[in-house]
C-alpha cells in the first residue's frame, strides 16, 4: 500500500464511525459510507479522527472498523488514521495494527500536558522515534487541544522530523500559519510539506489561496470541498466562492461546538450515506427546533446551488 | 435617563473603542462612531465592552470616553456599560461613575474562577447588592469567561435577582437555551428577560426564531442585524436569511479569534466610521494577504448585496 | 472475589507500574512491589490509575498487569482497576475484563467535557447504567481533571446512583466537602460511603478528624498513611500528628506536580520494591540536585522518626 | 528612593490588604501590619500582589493604600508594587502613580492570553518600553495565570530586557530553573538577577540551595523566611531545616487554594498584625473546624519551635 507522502492534496475526509440506533458499530453503513465520500470527491480518508468517536471505541471495535474501511477503499485513496494517545506504547501499538491492515500513515494531535516550544518539539521528535518510519499528520487544533502550537514550531518540526509529511490545519483559522510556510519552502529552501485544512471548511477559499493543498475535514457535502479545491486549482476564484457561499449557511451550522457531530450525522443519515444518525454515549442528540432549522439550511442551500447551475 | 428594561430589543451595538495611530484615545471619531451606529439602526450602545479594549484604558480615559459618547448620543439610545472586575468595589466605582454620567445600566460578565452553579449564582447575587437599583445585562460568553453558565442557573437567576433585566447571549451558539429560557416565561409564567446576541451575528436568524429580541454584538456591518431582526419580527424569514447570508462570508471572516477586532477596525476605518484602525497596544495588525481578502469579501458582499435589490 | 463497599477503610495504595529500564513491564517487580505494599499496611490496592502511568500501557499490558497483581495479592485486599475513558463502551470492556480477573470495583474520573452540575451528575449516571451492578468509586480530582464538583453534587450522586460507594476525595484539600458529607449522613439520614483521601496524604489527619475512612494515595512510605490512620482511629492525635508531620518534608516533596512520579519511582526503587525507577515514556527524569535532595529528605526523616521512637 | 536591583535578597513579604469587618480599607491597620513585618526581618514589601486583593481595589484605594504603605516604611526597605494589566496604559498609569510615591519598582505578571515562547518574549518586551527604566520584577506563577514560561524564555528576558531585575519564582516548584539559572549567569557569563520564590514558603532550603537569594511571599510567620534565608546563607543547613520543618505543617495548610488568604488573614489577625481577619467581598471565610485546625497546628508549631530553642 502507498503511503501518505508530502505531496497529499484534495479532500481528505474525516469519516464518520456509524452506529446503530442501539450503539453497535454499524459496519454495512461503513460500506456505503465510504462509497458514498469517494463518489463526492474524496481523494483521501482519515479515520478514528475526533468526530469520529474513536474514544469510544473498544480496541477490538477500532480493528474491525479499520480492517473494513480498507477492506471497502480497496486501494482507491489512502486512509489515515488518529493515534493520538496518551503513552507512545498504545500509540505504536494502533499503529502497527493500522498500518499492517495497509493504512497510509497515522495523525498525532499533541497531549494537552505540551505547554511550550520545546516540549512540543521534544514530543513529535519522541513520538517519530516509537512509530519508525511510519508517515505522520501533525494536528494543530488549539481549540480542542489547547495547545497553541507556534508556527517557528512546525517549521522545527518540519526540519527535524522527516515522517512528518502533513499539517492538518485548523489553528482556528491561523491563516498567516499557511502563508509563513509556505514562505519558507519558497524563499528559504524548507521542505514543502502538504496541508490540508480542518474546522469543517469554513476557510477552505482562503487557506487554499494562502497555499493549502486542499481539505481535511468531515462537512457533510465533500462536494464543497471538492468544487472549492479544483476552482480554486483552476484559478476561477469567483467560481470556487460562489460554490462555498452557497454551502457556508450550513457549514456556519454544522460547526457549532458540542452539536456539531450530532448535526453532521443527521445529514449523513438523511443524504442515505449512514442509517442511522445516532452518536454512541456519550453525546448530544437534536432538538425538533435544531431538526427545523437544519431542513430550512438545506432547502435553501439546494435552491441557491440550482441558480448557481451547479 | 430612562434605564435598561427587561423590553431591550433591536441592535444594541458593542461599540469600539477609538484610538489614533499612536494610541492616544481619539474622541472626534467617538462621535463619528456614533453617528454611524445609530444611522445604521443601533437602538441601542454597550461600551466597554471585551470589545472595545476596555482593559486597555485607563480609570480616567474610561470616564472621558463614557461622556462624551453619552453627550453624543444625547439620549437618543440607551448606553450600556461593562463593569466586569475582579472585585465588587472597582465594579461599584465605575459603576456609580458611568450611572452618574447618564447610561442606562451596565454589563457583568463571570469571572473566571466560578466553578459551579451555586458559585455563579451565589456571584451574581453578590454583585446586584453592591449595585443596588441599577439594572443589570448577564453576559453569557464561556469561549472567552471559561464558565459555562447552564440554563437552570440562568434561571435562577432571573428568579432571584430582578435588576437581571437582560441576557447577552453568546454561548456559542446555545440556541437551546433561547429556547428553554422562553419556554419557561411562556408555559411556567417565569419573568421574560430581554435577550440580545452576541458572537458577532453568526447566528441571528436562527437566534430570532427561538425568542431573542435582538443582537448584542459589534459587526462592522450594522444594517445586517437591523435588516435581519426587522425581517424576522415581520415574518419574512426568506427575506431575512437573504440578507444574512449575504452578510455572511464577510462576518465569518470578522469572527476569527485573536484577529477579529483589527478586522472590524479595518472596516469601520475604510467605511470612515473612525480614522484610525489601530488597537492599543498590545493588539493584533492585519497582513496583506489579511487585507486583500477583506477587501475581497466587501466587493462581493456589495455585489450580492445588489442583486438582491438591498 | 468480594466487591468494594461503603466500609472500605484504611489505607488503599495507588499502585505503581513498574518498568525495566527499557520501558517494558515488569512484572517481577510487579509482585515485589505488592508484597512492599501489604507489608506496610495495605489494606487495599488502586491499579491502573493516573501515578500509575495507565494511559501508557497497551491493551493487553493492561491486562497482563491487572492479572499478574490479582494473582499475587491471592484475594488478601480488594483490589481497585482506574477505567476512566473517552467513552462508555470502551470503558465497560476495561471493567468486564478487570472484574472477570476478581477486581473488588473500578475508580472513573469525570471527562474534562463536563462543564456543569448536570452534566456530572448525568454523566455518572451513565456510567453506572453502563457499569451495571460493578460497584465504583467516583475520583474527585480538579486539578487534574479540570471538572470542579461541588459537595451537592456529591451528594446527588451517591442519593442517585447507588454502585458509588465511595469517593477519591483529592479536591485540593477540601476539607469542609468531608465535613458536608459526614452531617448530610449523619444528621440527614443520607447513605454513608467511603471516603479515602488522596494527594499524597498532605492533609491525611486533618481528613481523618474530619471524617474520612483512610487514604486513597500512593506516597512511598505507606507505613506513613498506615499509622496515621491507626492513631487517628485509636484517638491518639498528637501521635498521629508527630508522625505525620516527621514524613511531611519528603511527602511535601514529593508532591510536586510533573516530578512527582519520578520521586516516587526513584524512592520506591531505593527501598527495594522494584527494580527500576524509570517511567515509560513520555516521563520526567530526576537530576542531579533532585536526587540529592531527595537523600537528604530520607536521612533526616530516618532521623526524626528514630527520635519519635518509631 | 533607591531602585531595586539585580542584588535584592531576603525577605520581600507579599504584604496583606487590611480591610475592616465591613470591607472598608483599614489604614491604621495597615501601618501596624508594617511594623509587623519590619520587626520579623522583612527586607522589602511587595504591595498589590495577588494576595493583596489587588484587584478589588479602586485606583482611588490602591493609590491611598501605597502612599500610606510608603509613608509608614519611610525608606527603610525597597517597596514594590503588582501592576499587571490587560493594557499597557493603564499599567503605565498605575506604574507612574506607585513610582511617583517613592516604590523601588513593579511587578509584571503574564497576561492569560499567552500562549508561547515568541508571545511572552514579546510581551515583556513592550511592557518595559511602556515603562521605560522602572525596574520590574517577573511573575513566573503558571498554577494561577496558566502561562507556562521556559526557563529558556525568561534567559531571552533577561538576556534582552535591562529592567528586568528580579525573577518571582513560584512556577510549583520549578528547582530546576533556578539551577539552569544560575548555572547560565556562573559558565555562561548571563547577567545574573536576583531570584525569589513564592509558593508561600513550602520549598525555601531546596530553593536557597539551588541559588535563590531568598523569599517573597505571604507567610503569616516572616520569622520563618528569615531564618531559613539566615541559616542557609551562613551554611548552617541543618538549622535552617528544622526551623523549616517546624512551621511547615502549618505552612502547608495555608497554602490552600481558595482558602489560603483567609487562613492567612486569620492568623495575622491573631497575631494582633491587623484588626480584622475579613477578606474583601467575593472571598471565602472559615468555618469553625478550619480555625480548630489552624489553632492546633499553631499549638504545636509553638512547642516545636520551643524544643528547638527559637
Amino acid at each position: 500500500m502507498a503511503r501518505l507522502t508530502e505531496d497529499a492534496n484534495g479532500v481528505y475526509i474525516i469519516a464518520l464511525t456509524p452506529f446503530t440506533d442501539t450503539g453497535a458499530l454499524d459496519l454495512d453503513s461503513t460500506d456505503r459510507m465510504i462509497d458514498f465520500y469517494l463518489d463526492r470527491g474524496a481523494t483521501g480518508l482519515t479515520v478514528l479522527g475526533m468526530m469520529g468517536e474513536a474514544q469510544k471505541l473498544t480496541t477490538e471495535e477500532s480493528q474491525t472498523y479499520v480492517r473494513r474501511t480498507l477492506k471497502r477503499v480497496d486501494g482507491r485513496v489512502p486512509v489515515i488514521a488518529g493515534v493520538s494517545s496518551g503513552g507512545f506504547a498504545p500509540m505504536k501499538t494502533l499503529t502497527d495494527m493500522i498500518m499492517g491492515e495497509g493504512a497510509a500513515g497515522v495523525m498525532i494531535a499533541p497531549p494537552p500536558t505540551l505547554r511550550n516550544d520545546q516540549q512540543i518539539v521534544g514530543y513529535y521528535q519522541q513520538a517519530a522515534d516509537f512509530l519508525g518510519d511510519v508517515p505522520f499528520v501533525l494536528q494543530d487544533f488549539p481549540l480542542v487541544t489547547s495547545v497553541t502550537i507556534p508556527v517557528s514550531v512546525i517549521q522545527t518540526i518540519i526540519d527535524q522530523v522527516p515522517t512528518c509529511v502533513c499539517l492538518k490545519h485548523e489553528d482556528w483559522p491561523g491563516l498567516s500559519k499557511i502563508t509563513a510556510l509556505r514562505k519558507a519552502a519558497e524563499t528559504h529552501g524548507k521542505r514543502r510539506i502538504s496541508i490540508l485544512c480542518g474546522n469543517g471548511g469554513m476557510f477552505l477559499p482562503e487557506e487554499m489561496a494562502r497555499g493549502a493543498d486542499g481539505a481535511m475535514t468531515g462537512f457533510a457535502y465533500p462536494e464543497m470541498m471538492r468544487d472549492v479545491v479544483r476552482f480554486q486549482r483552476e484559478g476561477d476564484l469567483a467560481r470556487a466562492q460562489d460554490i462555498f457561499d452557497a454551502y457556508l449557511p450550513l457549514a456556519r451550522y454544522e460547526q457549532q461546538p458540542g452539536l456539531g457531530l450530532s448535526i453532521r450525522k443527521y445529514i449523513m443519515a438523511k443524504r442515505g450515506a449512514i442509517a442511522s444518525a445516532a452518536l454512541r454515549k456519550p453525546g448530544a442528540s437534536l432538538s425538533k427546533d435544531d431538526i427545523y432549522e437544519i431542513e430550512r439550511l438545506i432547502e435553501r442551500q439546494t435552491e441557491r446551488l440550482q441558480e448557481l447551475g451547479q
